[in-house]
């Protein structure tokens, strides 16, 4: 894996890595700490970006680049699978709504749930495999960050990546039913530190279903926060939460 | 209004006070930091304690003295009516599930809890009137912090007194019927800046019932924690969440 396209603000270095995927390449970003001198090997957070968005999403930046400046852990993102950079070309000039139908309508095919959780699990496999490879990673604690689109695909990789130590999901929920197979159980596997979040008037996600989700989580420490407003409305407090949690567990 | 029995331990003073209650002596707790210099008029919180409970309770005691030595805010507990130093005298010698069904009974009556809150809110007001009129307090800005009874008190309190400016609840539902006559309309008029928190398993308060409560409030920044276990498992963190929410909301 080869770090690449270096920009460095405000004590954050950035850069761009491209991950032989079991599929296809998968690319990526770091954010590590401009400073040689911290210490090594350090925490790794990887950051699940939401549905139609991409690795350089702004709330997963900003929040990578907190858990930088703040705590020197490094952060990292890829674009996950029909995503970013590997948004199919003859999607890539469609208007958002028309993209969102689009990946709603794989994902509620048969089978498509599961196949898409599989790709991003392998993707963030051989991703993390190549972080703790290279020597400004190694092999220090790693936790887990996503909401939304974050979730859905974080709780099997949580489930069933046993160097992962401490996550925070949300924006996500499950009912009964055929339109998530086996992520109840999946849910049952999670069992790190938890921060779990809600939007309160999320119009995506009914709130009994992100309580049943909350509900179904194997974890003993396991944090539900709650906040009004809807989907997209998570409010910057909350992020500030995400980075506590994350700092908390991977650093004590 | 008279501070007596003062010990300071780690820079934190404590002082009993007697308030001249509107129908009887209210007895109280008042946690002030050490350290004449410091800055004044200082923030103040008051906590409710639980049901059965007194005014120095450990939980209550414990986050006063955080809230003193970590941020210089003011800490203050009362022994609620029929309870800690007011207890009636035939009821000091019972067993606790005795003492608890007892007051449990008087709030199930009729007109028991409207009574009750009454009451407390009474005491509340003239503790607060003779707190801000002491040179070591002042009138600087109000939080209140109080879960289960003291979140039964803590709604119609918040909910009226304008001098509270944050307020952290939980423990406590509500569910339509005759039970708490005019709380839900007490819990919309709760405006300020509130955490609410609920414990997934609690013995005592049926999930639905907090989480009606929590979507009751008029708050627009509402946070809800919840974490698994019952009624009297709080976690530690959780206690440090109210710490930083307080003084987040009263020192900012």
């Amino acid at each position: 894996m080869e770090l690449t396209t270096e920009t460095t603000e405000r004590g954050v270095t950035e850069r761009d890595f491209v991950v032989d995927g079991p599929r296809e390449p998968v690319p990526g970003v770091l954010w590590t700490p401009a400073a040689a001198a911290t210490a090594w090997p350090r925490p790794l957070v990887l950051m699940g970006h939401g549905g139609s968005q991409h690795k350089r999403a702004p709330n997963v930046v900003a929040l990578a680049r907190r858990l930088v400046r703040h705590h020197g852990i490094a952060a990292a993102a890829i674009d996950l699978p029909l995503h970013g950079d590997r948004t199919p070309p003859d999607e890539r000039d469609l208007a958002l709504p028309d993209r969102q139908r689009r990946l709603r309508e794989r994902m509620a095919a048969e089978g498509g749930h599961v196949a898409a959780a599989h790709h991003a699990v392998d993707d963030w496999t051989a991703t993390l495999d190549a972080l703790q490879a290279h020597r400004d990673v190694g092999t220090g604690p790693v936790g887990y960050w996503g909401v939304s689109m974050g979730t859905r695909f974080g709780v099997p990789l949580v489930a069933g990546e046993t160097r992962i130590t401490a996550a925070v999901l949300g924006l996500f929920g499950w009912a009964p039913g055929p339109h998530l197979p086996g992520f109840d159980e999946l849910a049952r596997q999670v069992a790190v530190p938890l921060l779990f979040v809600i939007q309160w008037d999320d119009e995506l996600v009914r709130r009994e279903w992100a309580l049943a989700l909350y509900d179904l989580f194997g974890a003993s420490t396991k944090l539900l926060h709650g906040n009004p407003g809807g989907h997209l409305a998570m409010p910057r407090a909350e992020y500030r939460a995400s980075e506590a949690f994350l700092a908390h567990f991977l650093m004590k």
